[in-house]
């Protein structure tokens, strides 16, 4: 086991640390306890699987709770209190099933893949598989990245609405230079456009960074901080936020879903009848009308942003396998399905205008995480740089699909509660 | 190390395991390489923990890669693969940090806890913690729920409009008996509202159940399909699908924030100027000022349904720490976040109108989650049942308000892009 | 010519009056210019046609116009300056075109009517009319009110959520009480329904009223006023605005959508393959791709919440007609419009869940506008109270269905541009 | 009165034509009645007014009215039966108040206008008239056109996503050449956009058109229909529809609001405290509080597009009195009013994102309604072309923050009730 002790953390320090300093421990506690200490500056004091034992076991005493388990995990500690979570006191292990092989006629994913679902809601591997299914033996998912760009828009405070329009029209004629400023903040970015929006006095500056491989929240609002700075001093406008939600940024957004955020997905394929009779124990004018009356017109007069299914099931279990943002779920989850009737049986598509993904930074580096990534292809930098990110793009848009055909087509042969009875939560 | 095995799950087995049969395996590759066995099949053919393994091992042989780290985890799979999770190869491990204590003044949560937040997003700990600082000392977040009751809303096809009216007619005038059918379904959960919208000739009837401890939406969708079946035979409306986005589920709607869906909570604290200097370093003018133009002006200049700063990272880390259904952080994170001006400072608030949460069923079980649970002191039913819910969802309420606060005020401090350069992504 | 001079206005008496005062004009004249008088003082100092006169003079002389056609109008003036507009220097007059006859099988209006649309727009006429001759020809429009209820929902302040909560359960402990507050200042309506809904300290108590006949804003408004005055005095809670926007008037809104106001219309018909045809010169699949590309997808792409082709051209032209207030064209308009596939050829539908609608009060009174009412029967009172507005809601619904019909399969004809070329605007 | 029977009209022609052919009007009636002549026929029977009288005579004895008012009108109808609207049979005359002088400070309207409102709603006028005053006193609205374009999105169908993408990379590669194409078709108009978007295997090409004075919406439907020529033959995508949805007309729509349609105009202006005080017997704090838990918290919470107040009031009177569509009274009062809090007192604004508005075509040749454009000195074609209604657009803009200031001011005053029962409609 020795050489599995690096990735094995604390489960395995647990068992060797012989060592372990029992009466700094109680001093380390009697401090937690009356203040003297706070729980982020343990990591000044320990090392960083001390500190999160240490951690957890004042939270156990606190709360009277054994966290054995939270305890047990393998990813290397040290990039992960620097760089994704404050305060650690372990992890929690999120099931991940494989739905798959499905076949992806992409420009960027051409061929087989298994996709890594980290959920605990039953039924949803097994729906995206037989999605996978339908799609692989239909011939595959055509896939499209139709835009790509990460954006990020403060809001500035004019004087009044003629300020503001200054404000606008100062932006517009010094757009080359706040381009080069922007670029300047960031050795893989470029800047891809520059909007100005007014509401009032408030100024609004979306600004679009091509963020190759990364997802590029981060690398945006750095660049928007510099590009925010010489706005301040060029026009006078006041910064009030570095993210005035015209980003629009885990929130649910007609802007997102109009221009685009992120990676701008499309995935489609021809069913035909007899593959919809016989996979999916339906037909195609049932099919057809379940979108219709659910993902149309259900959510039309629900007032609903989500014109689909079951999309964020499979964002957000994917998202959480390859270490992508989860609360990304949100705006990654805007979609549109449409399904159409054709001679030959339905074209069945969704639109994802709004995926905020990448293959470096935030969790993606994480062990567990990256493996998912891996399993897909795309772990870290593409070559050329980009194009593991659209890969992973198309895969996700895929996935979305299967997912669609399957819980529209489970929904046509009305067996979801069955379904549910069967696998789901009880 | 021994007392531990069972707890370890496969990275034990793994070692242990000497008497692992290598024909066996090969045997199973060669089946699933063919497609004589399916991934899913596996679970029939072997015990869990093996299934896992040659799933994965399938997997990596397949895709060319390494997937030590997804098979090191330590919880109970027997139950997972049965509720939880198909085609099951591992778990991911996502980091858990606490953000806390915060003191809570809700009428199911009242006293300090500590909220567990799974993310991989650098400095969203430390955001949140901020955020608890500030309210433990300003007295406590005040938390209220205003409405509790999960939906889900069949779509029917009638002939005309005339029969939709007539549909709507008859379920108004069979309501007690519908409801004493939905109701049949289950030893729990009690119906609460029934609801009848057209569109054209769509019916759709949302049903609403008091869901208890649970999140309920499988309660209820099974009590939906009993419902639906009574309603096809009386009125011949044809059903076209149980869930007909009406509900409604995972998709950010306008319903959900109107009549509210789950646990609708509000939460809110006075800030006084002297803390807001000293703890937040801004003052309540820019507080208000960022709310004002980013929360509500550039939401509304944006087509938003999010009109908060944040509220979808607190939602999604505790929902992954707590064993919620991640994809419920599209319309959990419904928010809207206000900041009004007072004499003493100001009054900050949330209100979540459709927070679908539970602490029985779905991914609460999972040991990992369950102490996330156990953390807070809500794993499993309340006493009376449906307390330990509603006191999860002041307390996520809480974190979502600690958050908002953190955020806001880092804005208006302008530091944003610093504390992104610190602690984030690189 | 003599009897018809009461009613000739203004272009009468000018002929009529050589006893004009011209030395008492120039005193006005002089006094308006210099500030001494205002304008719409001027209803104090002399008779309505002389003041309209009077100011239209004066507007002539700042202007530099010439203003007579403004003068010709025969309504009578007395009650609407008084009514219906202030600062009144004479009339626009707009064209009324008559669309049908149609057949309408509602459950207030069954027959046959012929349709007053007031309009500037070419084509709109000619297009409705094709509309209603399709919808005679097959039967007539089937017609349902779906629910009747205007809404005022006057906003409160309260202290703290805590205090938000309290102000929400004292209105639903003094329900009745209020109610019959509400109803002690109308000798018409009926309160329906009373609900409450929080924002962090913003508390929305959103009032619905059966206002029989009248479109009832003003009823619901004085009713409100006294409710919120009980609220106050009841709670502490602080009044802020009698209308809070959640009502909500004017503005698109999903909760008009989702909940309804005023009359709530849905109207549909079976158009035949061989109807769809010979009259509208398309066939089933067109009309329905139609529909399914541009009202659904179309709409929900763009983020719009009018699921429809041209809902508002119907509502606005016939609210103009039939002396509605014309700035409830913007919710009057919300409207789903569904193409079902059927059999024997498509089932169109139009849902409008808030036409604010009235046939006493406003400008229903005008007596060119209650000519238009007359032509469908709907002038002045229903009997029983109420069955006029329901009996002119189903109409519109009808008339939006045609205007849909007709749109909808000129578009597929692909002849909008032709048709636009040879009536409109050039 | 001799000179102005031209200008009289129908009425005129009543009294004087003693050589009315009786018995040619009864064989036209029994036409009429058996149906081998239809109403819209008539125009080719009769000289125009003839032809009105008949109609109108024919719906009299049809539904037993006496439709004597409708007949009276002096607009000149031989263009009107061409151009604006059939089957006419008179009109309505709609009162006109005045409000102003309100002094605007805009690039195109620089002055004091008096703002000619059409309108049944007592109480409006007032209303508006009073923010005119608060206006001027203040200074001035300053108002600025963000933004001028109209636009039109016809829909076409794809095979595939994949044939979806190649008709987005087609347009994009031929843009010169359709706009060519498009500006081919118009001596006025000049293309400044052509953006794709794609829902599935729906491709919304939407072209936007610089059209001087004119609306527009006439000029850019006839070149789409040019443009959508082409792409159907450059791509082989099918045209579905001239009109899909994404342009968007007349349906409330994020698309409009974000990107604009028609003018885009904001306006603002500067209070003092004691000019709300003495102008507007209220303070800027209740100002202020009035518009925050109103027009953003109560919009946002109903789900609203309209962050305003009366906008709907003002756009829709102003668009009746000058000749615009009324229908898009829609688009045009998509308005975000925000009040900010100042040292001095408040700056209050309002941004109109979407006004379709002209000066030439449509309505605005009718002499009633030019009269009025003439008031504001923009009727017919600006010189430059499009200065007339830029500056409509500018005058547009000053009469909503006019009436905002006043509702708001009203309600802050919690005189609404009072103000309506001694003006409104009882």
């Amino acid at each position: 086991m020795a050489d599995d002790a690096e990735h094995r953390g604390d489960s395995v320090r647990e068992e060797g640390s012989s060592c372990r300093d029992i009466k700094k421990e109680d001093v380390i506690y009697t401090q937690l306890k009356n203040g003297s200490l706070k729980l982020h500056e343990l990591d000044k004091e320990l090392p960083p699987l001390d500190a999160i034992r240490a951690r957890r076991e004042f939270i156990e005493k606190e709360t009277g709770t054994l966290l054995e388990n939270l305890g047990i995990f393998s990813i290397d500690i040290e990039r992960v209190v620097k760089r994704n979570c404050e305060n650690m006191i372990g992890t929690v292990q999120v099931p991940v099933g494989v739905a798959g092989p499905i076949l992806v006629q992409g420009e960027y994913a051409q061929g087989s893949y298994y996709l890594p679902l980290a959920t605990t809601e039953g039924a949803l591997v097994a729906s995206v598989n037989r999605g996978c299914s339908a799609i692989t033996r239909a011939g595959g998912a055509q896939v499209r990245i139709l835009h790509d760009g990460m954006t990020r828009a403060p809001v500035f405070a004019a004087d009044s609405i003629v300020h503001a329009k200054q404000v606008a029209d100062w932006v517009a004629a010094h757009y080359d230079e706040l381009r080069a400023a922007a670029e300047s903040t960031t050795s893989h970015g470029k800047m891809s456009d520059m909007v100005t929006y007014i509401a009032g006095t408030s100024v609004f500056v979306r600004i679009e960074f091509d963020t190759k491989d990364a997802m590029g929240m981060n690398m945006v609002t750095i660049a928007s901080a510099k590009v925010a700075e010489l706005i301040e001093q060029g026009t006078g406008a006041r910064l009030v936020a570095l993210s005035g939600n015209m980003c629009t940024d885990k929130k649910p957004a007609a802007i997102n879903g109009i221009l685009g955020r992120g990676r701008s997905v499309v995935a489609g394929i021809a069913l035909s009848h007899d593959l919809i009779r016989k996979i999916l124990k339906t037909d195609a004018k049932n099919l057809f009308e379940v979108n219709y009356r659910k993902n149309l017109v259900g959510s039309a007069r629900a007032g609903s942003m989500g014109f689909n299914a079951q999309a964020a099931n499979v964002v957000a279990a994917m998202f959480i396998a390859c270490g992508q943002d989860a609360a990304h779920s949100i705006d990654g989850s805007t979609c549109i399905t449409t399904v159409d009737l054709t001679d030959s049986g339905v074209y069945i598509a969704v639109t994802l205008p709004s995926l905020p993904i990448g293959t470096v930074g935030g969790g993606t580096g994480l062990e567990t995480q990256q493996e998912c990534l891996r399993i897909l292809g795309v772990a870290g930098s593409g070559n050329p740089p980009g194009t593991n990110a659209k890969k992973l793009g198309e895969i996700v848009g895929a996935g979305v699909l299967a997912g669609e055909i399957s819980l529209l087509s489970a929904l046509a042969a009305q067996h979801l509660a069955r379904a549910h009875q069967q696998l789901g939560r009880g």
